[in-house]
C-alpha cells in the first residue's frame, strides 16, 4: 500500500517530497493539475481524485487552507470516504477549527478507520527542512503509528491530548503569538520616539520580563536581527493573511466555548486590517511594526 | 562623606540595608517615622529632612512612589537643592514619566552635580537578595561612578543612554509585560475550555513561537509552575496597582510622543480596573487570569 | 382554537396576561410551576407539556431566556413539534441567535406551519403597558396574521423582511447601544474630571453631533434626568446581564459571517466584566458610569 | 478700534466675512499672504503680524489647527502679547488642548484683558451660512460683550463655564461622536452581512434605543441618505484627520485627569489609522464605513 497526500501547496509539497526522499511510496493530489504535474515528472503517483488516493493508501495525509477545503475532500462525491478501507490512518495537517476536526475523527471512525489533527509550526521554512513541530490530537496508538511519518516530516512530535487538541493548541500558541507582536511593535516604537536605541532597548528586554520570541528571535524592527523578515522589508515569514487566519479560528473557538479575550480579539482585528491592505496584505506579520509607524504623529 | 537613601518602602529599606552590609556609611530619610526609627535601632544615621541628608552626602539614592514625591523631595522648603553640594551624584531609582526626569536632571546639574534615573526591576525580592536590574540614564561618568554602587544593590547594571532612557526603558519593558500577562491568561484560559492540559499547553508554548516570561518563569495559571505567586493565590509579586502604574506611564509618554499602542492601552485599562476591584486590588498581576475566568460563560 | 403561550417569566407573563385582557382564550407553559398556578387561579389553562399546548392551539407565542430553550421547548420529547398541527402560526419573541431561528423555520415549515421571529425591545416596562415594540422576520402573510395579536402586547410591528431578519434586527441595534452607553459614560466622566457640570454637559450634546437616546432618554449619570435607572441607583432596567448577551449574541453572527467589530466587541468585554461582578451583576447598564469612575485616578 | 480676525483658513475665512457683512471693520491677518490679499482686494484691513492686530483692535478673534499656532500667535516676538491694550476681549475659536487655554487665559488677563475660548461645531458649511454652534468657556461679563460676535457667525452660543470649559465640552461631544460613528458603521455591516437592507435597518433604529446623530442625521452608508458625505464617497464633511486630531485631545486631557476611556482609545487609534492612510486620510470620518467594510471576509 502507499502513502496518501492531499494538498501540495507551498507547505504540503514539500512535506510529501520529504516522504518520498525518506523512501516512502506516495500518491498525490492537488486541485491544482500543473503542481501535480511535477510530482508526476518526479516519478511519483498522480491521482485524480481524493477518492483514487483513499483508494490504494494505507495512510493519507491532508494539508489544506481552511476547514471547507478539508470537509470537501472527505466528504465529496469523489472524496475520501467514497473508497477508504478499514484500518487507514487519516493525518489532517491543516490549521482548522477545532470542532471541525472533532466532527470529522467521528466520521472516519464510523468506517473502521482512525484519525489525528496534526496542525505544525515552522512555516515553509520547516517544511522544507523538514524541522516542523507537530501538534498532535487523537487516539495514542494512532500517534505512535503516525510518529515515523512526523519524524520523516519534522523535528517534533507532541501529543497534545484527544482529537481536537492538536488544533486547539496551535491557535492557543498563534493568538499569544499575535499578541506578543503587536506588542512588541508597539514598545519598540514607544522606546524610539523616546529615543531609545532599537537595539539596546531589544538586548535589555531579552535579560528581562518583557522578553518573548518575538524579541529575541524574529524581532520585527530593521536592523535590530539578520535573517529575519524585518531586515528584508517583511518578505517570506509568516504572512498576514495567514496570522489573520489563525486569530480568526481562535475567536471562532473563543466565541463557541465562552471565554472573553479582550486583546487576541483587538489584535485579531488589526492584523484583518493589514491583510486586506495593499501595502502590507503579503508582509510577514512583524511588519506591524512598520504599520503603526505610520500612524506616528 | 555619607551615602544618601531616601525612601525606605518595600523595595527602598532593602537596597538600603545592602549598602549598609556592603560597608557603606548611610544616612537615611523617610517621611515614616516607624521605618526610620527601625533604622536608627540599626545603628544607621537617620535624617529628619531630605536637605539634611543632602548636606552630608556625596551620593544620594532615591526611591519613591511616583513623579510627584520625586518632585517634592528635591524641590520642597526643605528638599535636597536647599542643601546639595557641588559634585553630588543624584540617582533616582523610582520608577517615574521620563519627562519628569529629564527636568530634573536640568536642575541638578544647575547646582554642578550629576543625576542619573535608574529604575529597577527585580522587584521586592531582588532588592532583598540584591539582584536587582538596573536601567540607567545619563552620562558616562555619572554612571562609572554610581556603578560600584549598584553592583552591591543588584546584578546587572544597564547604561541605555542619556537622562530618561532608563525610565523609557523600563516602561517600555513593562508596557509589554503587561500584554503579554493578559495575552497569556486569555490562550490559557481558552485553551483549558478546549479541553487542553495547562501543564502540556505550556510545555508546548514554551518550545514554540508563543514562548516568553509569563509562560516559562512566572506562568500565571495555578499548578502549573512552584514558587510563583500563581500557586499561592497571587499573594506577593508584582502588584495590579503596580503595573496599572506603569502601564499609566507608558500611556503618558505614547500620548506625549504621538504614538499608537491599541494593546497598551486596552492592557492599561484592564490592570486598573483590577487595581480598583476589592479582590484583586493587592494581588500579582497574573491574577487577570483569575479575573477572566470569571467572566467565562 | 386557543393562543399558546409559553414561557412566563418577567417579559412573557405581562405579554401574556395583555392577550387574556383583549379577550384571548390562552393556553400556557411554564418550566416554573408556582409561576403556572398563578396563571391557573387566574382562569387561565395550564398545559403540563409544550406538547399540551402545541395540541390545542391556531397560534403559539414563545418568550424563553435563550437559543437552547427555545430548540428544547420546540424539539424535546414533550415538545412542540410531537402535536404541532399544520396551519399553526409560531411566534418566538425569544432574542436568540438569528441563525438558529432560521433552522427553527425549516424545521417549522415543514410540518406545513409558518413560523415568525418576533424579539421585541421596550423591557419590562414596555411588557406590562403593552407598548413594545416587535422586529419580526417571515413571510409577509404570516406578519400579517400575527399582527393583531403584535397589537395587543406593543405599539409598533415592524416587520424587517425573512426569518432571520427580526433576530438580526434587534442584535444590531443592541451592540449600537451597548457601545454608545460605554461612550456617553466614558464622555460624562470625562467632562465632569474636566469641571464640566454633567447636566450642562448633556444638554449641549443633546443639541450636538454626540447625541443619542443614551444621551437625551436614559442618561447614566445620577441627577441629569428624573425616572431613569441612574436615579434609583440603577435597580431595574436592562441589566448588565442581558445586555452582556445581547453582544454575545452580536459577536457569534460577526464571527459567523465574518465581519469586524472592534467597538462591539470591547463592549462585550466590558459588560461581561459588569455581568460577572458582585456588585454591578444586578444594575442597570448605564451603571457602567458608576463602574468606570470607579478606576479613576 | 477694529475687529482683529487671525487664522483665514476653511472656517476662519467664512467666519470673518460674516462679520463684515454685518457691519464690523476688521483687522485680519493669515501666514498665508495670498489668503490675506483675498481679502485686501475685499477692502479688508491686513495686518503684517499678530501684533498690529492687537494695537488696533478692541476684540481679537483667534481660528488656528492646534495649541502650538494659538501659543505661537500670542506669544512670538511680534505676537499678540507684544502690543495688546489692556480691556481688549480675546476670543479663541481654535480646537486645543483645555489645558493650554487655561494657561493663556491666566497670560492674557495679566494683561489687563479677558479670555474666551469658544471653540466651533458645525463644520465648513457652518462657517459659511452662520450656522454655527459656539461652545464657550469664560466669565459671564466677557461672555455677554462676545454675544453680538458668535449672533452674527453662528446661531448658538452656549456659556459653558469658567475658562477651558468651551474646550472640554467639545472633546467630550467630538469623543462621543466619533464612539458613535464606528458603533453604528460596526452595526449598518454586520447588519448588512446578515441579510438587512439598510434603509430598513437605519428607520428601525432611528426609532428604537441605538438612534444618534450618526445615524439620523449624518448616515455613513451610501444610498440611505441624501445630502450626506456617504452620498458623495465621503467627499467634503468632517474629515478623518480632524476627528484624529479631536480624540487625540480627548486622549490627553483623559491622561491628564486619569479618566478611564477604553472605547474613546481605540476610537482613536482607528481614526488615526485612517487619517494615515492614502485612501481614507481626506475623506470624511463616516468613511470608517467603507474601511471596515474591506476587511469583510
Amino acid at each position: 500500500m502507499s502513502v496518501g497526500f492531499i494538498g501540495l501547496g507551498n507547505m504540503g509539497a514539500f512535506m510529501a517530497r520529504n516522504l518520498v526522499k525518506s523512501g516512502r511510496q506516495l500518491i498525490v493530489y492537488d486541485v491544482n493539475k500543473s503542481v501535480a504535474d511535477q510530482f508526476k515528472n518526479e516519478g511519483v503517483a498522480v491521482a485524480k481524485t481524493p477518492a483514487e488516493v483513499a483508494a490504494e493508501s494505507a495512510a493519507i495525509f491532508t494539508m489544506l487552507p481552511n476547514s471547507s477545503h478539508v470537509e470537501e475532500v472527505f466528504g465529496a462525491k469523489d472524496g475520501i470516504f467514497k473508497t477508504i478501507k478499514s484500518s487507514t490512518l487519516c493525518v489532517d495537517c491543516s490549521t482548522i477549527n477545532p470542532l471541525v476536526a472533532k466532527d470529522l475523527a467521528l466520521k472516519v471512525r464510523d468506517t473502521g478507520s482512525d484519525f489525528l489533527d496534526a496542525p505544525v509550526s515552522g512555516g515553509v521554512t520547516g517544511a522544507q527542512n523538514a524541522t516542523l513541530t507537530f501538534m498532535i490530537g487523537g487516539s495514542e496508538s494512532a500517534y505512535q503509528k503516525a510518529l515515523p511519518y512526523f519524524e520523516q516530516m519534522g523535528k517534533n512530535a507532541v501529543h497534545c491530548g484527544d482529537v481536537g487538541t492538536g488544533q486547539a493548541t496551535k491557535i492557543c500558541n498563534n493568538m499569544l503569538l499575535g499578541i506578543q507582536m503587536i506588542g512588541v511593535a508597539e514598545a519598540m516604537n514607544l522606546g524610539e520616539k523616546l529615543g531609545l536605541d532599537p537595539k539596546m532597548l531589544t538586548s535589555i528586554v531579552n535579560t528581562s520580563s518583557g522578553r518573548c520570541w518575538s524579541t529575541d528571535s524574529y524581532n520585527p524592527v530593521p536592523g535590530v536581527m539578520e535573517n529575519v523578515p524585518a531586515s528584508r522589508n517583511y518578505a517570506g515569514g509568516f504572512g498576514n493573511k495567514l496570522i489573520a487566519k489563525d486569530l480568526g479560528l481562535a475567536q471562532n473557538a473563543s466565541t463557541e466555548v465562552g471565554v472573553p479575550t479582550p486583546l487576541g480579539s483587538l489584535a485579531h482585528q488589526i492584523y484583518r486590517v493589514l491583510a486586506n491592505n495593499n501595502e502590507f496584505g503579503d508582509k510577514d506579520f512583524g511588519s506591524v511594526y512598520q504599520f503603526l509607524r505610520k500612524t506616528n504623529e
